[in-house]
């Protein structure tokens, strides 16, 4: 791999940038943003040599091609790239629900004659967006997600760019881990969709019910502060996932709701107490597998 | 104030007994604890000057006695401490939850006669309890809660030993507010129990769902240790505040359980951005007020 384009320069495009540049890579990384100030500003940063006019003409310039922008963008990209790069591309993303965008692959993508798709999602990122937040480690101790098609009849060189880009994911500090698109869509809604949308609502019935009360901004400790910190996340970043994982989100919600009222209905019973063990279970072997208790 | 008796040495008294002598109090710490080795541990660490033998003897040789055990064992000492101690001294608290301990200062104490008693609430505390995770620092930029009633008719000495314990309180880096016992228990249920069941919730059901998950362990993220961090908290710490706080803390818990609902049901509408956009105003003006976006 010897050239990178970065098509979006976000929090995680920016970082990636960064993160390429910090592990050694020498090649050249050109960017594009749709607000050409963005780009810009990544450049200033460190994370791209060059910032290009368009899109089209950055990928074309590049063997690997980065798509770091929401769902639906990322999908309209792939449309749009599709008949533009051939055999010798890679194209790979950062999307965070991966059912529609490996359908996508498998449809525009992926034969000898086209350019390869590798559909990526690093489990990282930040409650806020933006270049200004992007981290050279941000991937540091994380899992990048990948939902590849052995069967896929790859030409050659994008075979090649996609073992690189495999590589340089564990160069930045990630670890690649293979799923099935559905069993990738079904996970990320218990262990990311959901945990985003229950601290959304916290959040929101908190400005409903106490959002005026002089007295909250005294209160409020660390337990709030954690529980409602991704109530800052915007929906911008959110509606995608919602619209392209509604199935799996839904259930997801539906049974906290039940496991809250279960706990309710319990507040004076010998239940409760099952409730804390199963949860600190939970917490426990989570603590062991990260060597991070209390975080 | 020249002698405290910290009755209970686990996080929080260890952690007072430790802030007090960090400020530079100059006088005796006598501490008791059920299981002596625990309070022997804490008197290692430098949180105390010497261990008593029983709860009744610290007391009686402490002009301040700081109960600092879980909500019912409180008040069963409150039951023994008062007809033991006489209006030469102050008793003040650390529980949860300000209702019923409220009630009893106020039958048991707090007449010319009686010992004072100054019910107090400081919210500070980590997910697991312990003299080892004991910390001067822990009160430092909180807020300790208070529900003292001025018109109690103290002792004028037990009235000096509240002013006393009160200034040390600042000392050791919190900030006191009083509030009236029922606000109190409402407000704590929205911005500390709701947290805390949320998360045991949570990490409930994410045990029951996907803790057998072998991909879990690597996909997880800081969203998901951050949301269930709390599950690791001991159902002994919050059986009585659950038992004592009951219907606020059913009353936050349902309106959640709607407030989830409401999302689930809006994941392809435009209400979610309104939830999302709510959401945002809480945590926007949260970190304007505490200056630590992001946490």
């Amino acid at each position: 791999m010897e050239s990178v384009a970065i098509l979006g320069t976000g929090l995680l495009g920016t970082s990636v940038g960064l993160a390429l540049r910090a592990a050694g890579f020498q090649g050249v990384i050109i960017g594009w943003n749709r607000n050409r100030a963005h780009a810009e500003k990544a450049r200033g940063m460190g994370a791209l040599d060059r910032v290009a006019d368009d899109a089209m003409t950055a990928a074309r310039d590049a063997q690997v091609v980065l798509i770091s922008v929401p769902i639906y963008a990322t999908l309209d990209l792939m449309e749009q790239l599709s008949p533009v790069l051939g055999p010798e591309h890679l194209v790979t993303d950062l999307g965070s629900t991966k059912g529609q965008i490996t359908d996508a692959a498998d449809r525009l993508f992926n034969t000898p004659e086209r350019a390869g798709f590798l559909p990526g999602h690093p489990m990282a990122g930040k409650e806020r967006g933006g270049a200004d937040l992007a981290d050279a480690d941000l991937f540091r101790g994380t899992v990048w997600l990948f939902t590849d098609f052995p069967a896929w009849p790859r030409s050659e060189k994008a075979t090649a760019l996609a073992r690189s880009w495999r590589e340089w994911v564990v160069s930045i500090g990630a670890r690649g881990i293979d799923l099935e698109p559905k069993r990738h869509d079904e996970l990320v809604a218990w262990v990311s969709h959901l945990p985003q949308l229950t601290a959304t609502a916290m959040s929101a019935l908190l400005q409903d019910r106490v959002g005026d009360a002089p007295e909250l901004k005294d209160v409020g400790g660390r337990a709030l502060r954690e529980m409602t910190r991704l109530g800052a996340s915007p929906f911008s970043m959110w509606r995608d996932i919602a619209l392209t994982n509604t199935e799996a989100i839904d259930a997801a919600l539906q049974a906290l709701e039940q496991h809250i009222a279960h706990i309710r209905e319990n507040l004076r019973t010998p239940e409760l107490r099952e409730e804390f063990e199963k949860a600190n279970r939970f917490r426990k072997t989570g603590d062991e597998r990260t060597g991070r208790p209390g975080e």
